[in-house]
């Protein structure tokens, strides 16, 4: 963390939420040193800024001469240069996110800008036991809301090889509503849900829709977010209603040997990338590929994402465990979630959250990791 | 629209969904002539990228020449100059929310980068049938769901000024719950929903907590995404429990006669500054004021927000209407929201969501404005 530096809101990423502790759709956040900072917002958001936000000062944008303009963006990059020279200071850091509108202002303004890509990650990265607790919290939530969701294809009627309940089609659509249903009253956000049937399963980040089916791996990727802490939770689990193939249990024993193995790099001072060739390794150990260099295994079902990234105030964050060096600290809260697929067939994803302690990875997780749905309840 | 183009995904807006079809987290989308387009993402996201988006071609990311990095967003520039070069063109423009990091890396590469803050603002405010379907579709959830909050608090007991559920504390937590539970079975998805009892209403953004109580206004603000579309609709209603003090409907009228005022300016060829002004010089008539200039009215409740906004894949989008000038087209969809506000004591807003058609203003909306609870059911 480099001061000062500048931060602006709705950028796609939280370090504005994180740094300023306030959500709001504009606003600039300027941190001179620690315990040193000034929140910039409109008049509309002054008072709620004072209120919820965590910044020593909040300032009015008109009162630091904002102006209305055809270019929203770089508007603020006038209130932004006055609380600066008001200090005296013509050099700032600004984050990889911040808009080039803002950026290409703040210079023709005399602004010396100074992009750090890693601004802020660092300290993002090393959880305080409060931020623990959040994002424990939200895992509880996700593992709620999946024994809900299994219970229902647990109890399921099955008919013609597809799942019913009360002769009505059991779809990813409802059990979808469902899980983000039992989310919200538990208090937590939860856009983007995946359950997924087959061979939908296949892609990773296919959603889900239609009605599910016997014999085949349904996926569960639940990802809550805490509506007052904004902090999240991350769990995948896999089940298989009805009878299946002895290949998924192949499938899924396997991805577990993965999980195994990734995890147990997982320490200070390890590194990420260690953990993700580890996890392919045993992939590829067990019949299985992935699509890391030198790790492709033989044709089938692979592995083409990575093995984990970093959870908090983003779902997606650093650290991110791929075939790329990182090195892993204390603190580092991050999922590990290896996975099977092939497109036409279907996938097995086993994912849980957790922390890396001196002692190594500790799950925030207490679900089994079974195909089967009855071992849930 | 100015060819050729580059977006980025994950940046806080929704430029990239709008012109490509696709929802991602990171990617990047080359626009070189209307109907000559590329997507570029992930290995893991190409076979999703063909089959959802609509992009004429889908890359991957590997095969433009992307590496893992220190600074992933830089990253991007190699994919998307290789993709640059192989067409011959130099120069590009982008977006106001382009990343700096990736601004500036494409400036390094040798592109001409031309930062455009309305690049597809003209495009993205002409809502075509299709996008008009999905917000009125969200506008009548956005009701249901309004509707299924107000008959809660229509039907709540009162003991002690306070609002009760079967003997259980009625709170605002609790029906931001419900309204997005019915909204999920509805396929739509809901987070910051708004249910703020009074004083806290006296801060337009406040979300509400805790009990809620009568004889002080409870302002409901629903906005729903289509989980599938992805569009938004927006709509906001006050209500109060039980008799209230005079000064409440007196103040509901006045917004009433604002909400009509500003809509009555809303036509192609119009502008928003003046509809804006025309609802504040209401306000003022009616005694009340507003933080506009020149129409700062009386001391007490005052309208502290602009009168309304562009709604589409961002809930928030252009033509804002507020004290600034920006003429009006046939077929924007915009919010009509006039408030009245005041800290310590609370709120009164109505809000309704339509098109600006040749004859004028059409709202999507069929609910009364009213302050009885008991005029919804």
């Amino acid at each position: 963390m480099k001061h000062p530096f500048v931060l602006f809101a709705g950028v796609g990423d939280e370090d504005f939420r994180y740094a300023s502790g306030f959500d709001v759709e504009r606003g600039a956040y300027l941190s001179f040193a620690p315990d040193d900072d000034l929140l910039i917002v409109s008049t509309l958001e002054v008072e709620r800024a004072r209120e919820q936000g965590r910044a020593k000062r909040v300032a009015d944008r008109i009162e630091l001469g904002w102006q209305e303009s055809d270019d929203p963006t770089a508007a603020w990059a006038a209130p932004i240069t006055t609380a600066l020279r008001e200090r005296g200071l013509g050099e700032v850091s600004v984050p990889a996110s911040l808009p080039a509108a803002l950026y290409r202002a703040l210079a023709e303004a005399g602004v010396e800008v100074v992009i750090q890509p890693r601004l802020l990650v660092e300290a993002r990265r090393r959880k305080s036991p409060e931020e623990r607790r959040w994002i424990h919290a939200a895992q509880r939530a996700a593992e709620a809301a999946c024994v809900e969701v299994i219970r229902r294809i647990a109890e399921a009627e099955i008919r013609d090889g597809l799942l019913w309940e009360e002769r009505r089609p059991l779809t990813s659509e409802h059990l979808i509503a469902l899980a983000s249903a039992t989310l919200q009253e538990l208090g937590y956000q939860a856009t983007g849900l995946i359950v997924a049937g087959s061979p939908g399963s296949g892609l990773p980040h296919y959603r889900g829709s239609g009605q599910l089916r016997v014999g085949a791996p349904i996926v569960l990727d639940i990802f809550p977010r805490g509506a007052g802490t904004g902090y999240y939770g991350d769990l995948t689990r896999t089940v298989i209603a009805g009878p299946f193939e002895e290949r998924w249990q192949r499938i899924s024993d396997a991805v577990l040997a993965a999980f195994d193995a990734g995890a147990g790099q997982l320490k200070p001072g390890g590194n990420g990338q260690a953990a993700m060739r580890a996890a392919c390794q045993a992939l590829v150990d067990a019949g299985f590929g992935s699509s890391t260099q030198g790790l492709e295994g033989r044709p089938g079902p692979r592995l083409t994402h990575g093995l984990g990234h970093g959870v908090g105030l983003d779902v997606h964050e650093d650290p991110f465990l791929r075939d790329h060096p990182i090195e892993l600290i204390e603190g580092d809260v991050v999922t590990v979630e290896p996975g099977l697929y092939e497109v036409g067939l279907g996938g097995v994803r086993w994912e849980d959250t957790g922390i890396i302690e001196a002692s190594g990875f500790r799950s925030f997780g207490s679900l089994p990791k079974s195909l089967d749905p009855r071992a849930y309840l």
